[in-house]
């Protein structure tokens, strides 16, 4: 049995060279050269790799899939254009953001640019449920765009509930994977039962990975800049629990803390120690390992495959990055 | 006979109804207002119409594709915010642009939003042949981002041939209008040669707007402000041709105007007469007048139906209206 690095590898090499096709040689410069820069960063190719497991899983095979992966990617790369220019992100994976490298407009159409480029691969599937692909694709970037609304909404706001924040997770990070594993399980012509399954998988994936995120911020030893969130005064699960769980005057600290100017090295330890205290910490890290134990039981209902081990895979992959 | 003026506003009515429809009551509101906002304008809705009338003249009734007809004003409202940003516009149809009203990233997210949602009710269309429809209406947004891209790349560049302006407007303006008649042909069921005869009218018809407008730039009776175009240094057909076609010194003195940090009457007066005496003003209004005529007669290949008739009256609205 082949290795599970030695097949992320292999995916890797072939979603890469379709996503170095995908504008090549194509003019006008203007557009197309900040499309093809931001294809060649340095991506995980996660979203592609999940839908292309979850078609496996099925009992599909990767090359009826590879143009809806393609188009997953493409699509997850306009999210991240359009989000950096809205979060004024001068940095992602380690390269300079299209807006910074070259402007806002030149940003905003490659972003449009890559929403019509996904649709152009995702049309190329062959199969006789190409419309409820198209649908699924289309439902997923509403929710991605009501995900990034309501995030967007949540720096002014002083109050989130716990509901409001796990809504927010699931639209705006866990919908892309849910729509990439549904869509493979469609073209691989996995079952309902098999599509249900394999989202439920996903959108426990997703909310786990969101979620670890959020903890990693204030962990010395992740790969992440120490409590950089706080600084950006980021809602956080943490910080979202604390609000509605901390003692009366450890939530006005916080909201007074989040309202200064700049927030320092003594506000970062007060609010990591807030968030102890109030078992913001332990419920987060409850969080996750539900979440992960949720995604585990949903892989185990499918069949015995190499792509249910290779997805237990990938699951312990994305969930122990260290950043 | 019902009157072309009556049908219309009975269109009209119709598209507005389901345009309200398409965000209504949606959460959260800092994405679908703004959405409300834009789709609440007082527009004429020439792609709807054309792509319902293309689907009348085949045969085919309103009915069978408004969803598209809908999709189609979407996809030309999300053009509009995000061009309004890269433009820096702070006014449309009369009213406060997105971005002005909210923000950039409201604006950019609204957008993006629009996009989504034209996916989303064209896919509501009930054809066997939506695969291919999808297709035609994924290159137009590609065409439509190329266009864009080629004409913010004007701003900057000293040279521009007559050719490569055309190809601009053929993407930028007539490509929307294309893609709205052949659609609507196909929903209509009406014929290959059909679809490529109303292509041909549309695209026509959409150069000789694009071009028309230029002209009414420097008409003073037109609706028009007088010379907007020249004073914000756009390169209008009537430029670019005398780029191209005027005696050398009155090249150097059009390049030295536009390089000016700002543009006076008598810059204007300057500029309109090197039009005049380099033939720029015939020669675009002879070009109108082919493109108006090469529209007209691709329609007379049709066969005679109302919706024929109504589309001849259609193209007169279109290139007889004064702002």
């Amino acid at each position: 049995m082949e290795s599970f690095e030695s097949k992320l590898s292999h995916f890797r090499t072939v979603i890469n060279e379709r996503l170095n096709e995908v504008a090549v040689n194509a003019q006008p410069a203007s557009f197309y050269e900040p499309v093809r820069y931001v294809l060649e960063g340095d991506g995980k190719r996660i979203r592609p790799i999940l839908l292309i497991l979850a078609c496996q899983s099925v009992g599909g095979d990767i090359n009826q899939c590879l143009n809806a992966a393609v188009a997953i990617e493409l699509l997850h790369n306009f999210t991240l254009v359009h989000d950096d220019i809205m979060d004024h992100d001068d940095l992602r994976r380690g390269r300079i953001t299209v807006h910074k490298k070259w402007d806002q407009a030149t940003a905003i159409l490659a972003g449009d640019g890559l929403v019509a480029l996904a649709y152009q691969n995702l049309l190329k599937t062959e199969s006789d449920r190409i419309l409820e692909i198209s649908k699924i694709f289309t439902e997923g970037i509403i929710d991605l765009c009501e995900g990034q609304a309501l995030d967007k909404d949540f720096e002014s706001r002083p109050e989130i509930e716990l509901n409001e924040y796990m809504r927010m997770i699931e639209k705006k990070t866990a919908r892309l994977l849910m729509i990439a594993s549904e869509i493979g399980v469609i073209i691989g012509r996995g079952s309902q039962k098999e599509q249900s399954i394999l989202g439920q998988f996903s959108l426990e994936l997703g909310c786990a990975f969101q979620i670890r995120d959020d903890v990693l911020d204030i962990e010395h030893s992740s790969g992440k800049s120490y409590a950089s969130d706080i600084r950006q005064k980021k809602k956080t699960i943490l910080f979202v629990h604390a609000l509605n769980h901390a003692r009366q005057n450890d939530r006005d600290r916080l909201q007074k803390i989040y309202q200064k100017p700049e927030i320092n090295s003594n506000d970062i330890e007060t609010i990591r120690s807030i968030f102890e205290t109030a078992g913001s910490l332990s419920f987060t890290l409850n969080q996750v390992e539900t979440r992960i134990n949720n995604a585990r039981a949903a892989l185990n209902k499918l069949r015995l495959t190499d792509a249910q081990h290779d997805l237990h895979e990938l699951l312990n992959l994305i969930l122990t990055r260290k950043n």
